[in-house]
């Protein structure tokens, strides 16, 4: 494999100018950077960035730490936070600590999650990352990232009270606003709402948009309300519950799962969505797409996370002194399709 | 953080006797062993993987390359290795290649491809892995691995034909037979067939099984065969060429979302899958069970996919003079929901 030595040599420069080209710094000349680019391109010569830890003071490699690859929400925001490291020459490795996986939905009241969480970051600190990105599977506050970190780190879909710390979320009280005046505006008034659990963030946001929208629009919060258990079953459940007085013309869901559980209720009652009874999903989950009606559903924009997140990551790297961290929502969006009907 | 040696002097054993506990090795008495643990225990020790590779010749960590995470396949069998080595006090990380995000289906034509892989190779082989994995996004030959590899290596999802090296696919071509076989002893005698493109491997191999179990059972090859573009649209279009003759009474589809397609087009002929024509699918893909009705498929054992790599490479690397090379496959089942009836 060829060197930097040889490349330097080839091209008349000296290593460092080989280096700064390589890492992207711009105190050279666009004629020698061309030049050397182009030799590096013919040689074949490949960066070696992991193991550049053991000899530089800047790796640009990034660890990503994940709650739990199999959550939905996942894929999407590692793909967003790789596709920006990639565009700026970073390269970024994940552990995934699969929570959900191990220990179902109540891993967060586990010992060992705290254990765990302090060991990726040893892990990725002990191989010189650049910086860490966090992605939670779900929103909380996440109060076990220690003070003492050697590297910067910024958080995906949750958030922290550590002043220190970035975070980008997306603005869900906002989101549910939006889908229930989307409701409204098609003539609904009695709006029955499948909420998740009780105490769980994602929820309290959505019924605060939910609350906001009723509001702005003059209307009366609706006794209708059941909180479920984020799953189809639930949704089935609570459909069958809130739906038997034929009070209310529409069902805001507050996740495609259990939108998907109302249909099963409607279908066994012959009533068809978006014809005798509007549905409104959360999420955007591919299965909204096959539910037939298409589902109407609240589109929670997963690369932007990941790309903002590592945009402020890539920040506070390169600004070390000058950063000023944030808290930064990213906006949805409402996929209209066919279960929400204008009356 | 506490150290080994602090650990090895509260036991009054020497720091080699705890890594050797630490790395599973059995030269340890049961007594010394169950001492050392409660110790480790108590003080939470963590042993830090990445870094040993530093100084140690082995560092009970695995690397990952996955060809993109974002496939449908991915996180089922990153899930399974991932699970096999936690349980085996390994450490596995991974690498994304975003092959597919980056050059959509055709990226393994792209020039870019082998140098992309030779570089995870060489990034990991860099911070002294024991071991790599190389989890393929759809079954092929894959021959960009080097030979002058310093570190073993398992393919799964694919194959390869260096005769040094493992692999783990699954039986597409049984399971195919085996849901043909399914269709015709519930009385299909014309069963029309949706592939997918026509050089895939996968393609072939189905088509292969299909062949076989028509052969089987004494039946002749259906001359409705169409090749598709494994997506719901080329599955409606397929759909209404095959369907319109009425001559088959059952669709074998070889991925969900075709088979998701034929669901669209009977919608709109105002028939009922299972009832009117039955059909299946292939993959198990979540959509599968929110289909309506259920769409009986088969599944594909990504976990187990997973965990037989994790086991393969993990005795190679126990055992690197004394293992024997093996192209493994996984066994399929089929899913029985409710579109395909009994005539």
């Amino acid at each position: 494999m060829v060197t930097l030595k040889e490349i330097a040599e080839k091209c008349s420069v000296s290593i460092t100018t080989v280096s700064n080209i390589l890492n992207g710094k711009s105190n050279v000349s666009q004629e020698t950077k061309e030049r050397v680019l182009a030799v590096i391109k013919e040689t074949g010569y490949r960066p070696n960035y992991m193991a550049r830890g053991l000899r530089a003071s800047k790796t640009n490699s990034v660890g990503i730490i994940i709650d739990d690859l199999t959550e939905f929400s996942s894929t999407g925001i590692i793909d967003g936070i790789m596709s920006y490291f990639e565009e700026h020459h970073y390269k970024a490795i994940l552990e995934n600590l699969r929570f959900y996986s191990k220990w179902g939905t109540k891993w967060y009241h586990n010992k060992g999650y705290e254990d765990a969480v302090q060991q990726a970051i040893d892990e990725f600190e002990a191989i010189k990352v650049d910086g860490i990105i966090y992605v939670a599977g779900h929103a909380r506050c996440i109060s076990c990232i220690p003070d003492n970190l050697n590297a910067p780190l910024v958080i995906a879909y949750a958030f922290t009270e550590n002043p220190g710390i970035s975070s980008v979320e997306f603005d869900d009280m906002q989101a549910a606003c939006d889908m229930t005046t989307n409701l409204i505006k098609n003539g609904h008034k009695k709006i029955a709402v499948i909420a998740g659990t009780q105490k769980n963030i994602h929820t309290q946001r959505r019924l605060e948009g939910y609350k906001k929208a009723i509001k702005e629009q003059g209307l009366e919060d609706s006794r209708h309300l059941k909180y479920a258990n984020w799953d189809r079953e639930s949704g089935y459940e609570a459909a069958k519950e809130l739906l038997a007085d034929n009070e209310c013309t529409a069902v805001f869901c507050f996740n495609d799962l259990m939108a998907a559980g109302v249909y099963d209720y409607l279908d066994e009652k012959g009533l068809v969505p978006g014809k005798d009874i509007s549905v409104a999903g959360y999420d955007n989950r591919t299965i909204s797409q096959y539910l037939k009606p298409a589902l109407t559903t609240v589109e929670i924009p997963l690369v932007d996370i990941g790309r903002k997140a590592a945009e402020l990551l890539l920040n506070q790297i390169n600004n070390p002194d000058n950063f000023e961290p944030q808290q930064h929502f990213v906006q949805c969006g409402i996929i209209e399709r066919k279960s929400v009907g204008k009356l």
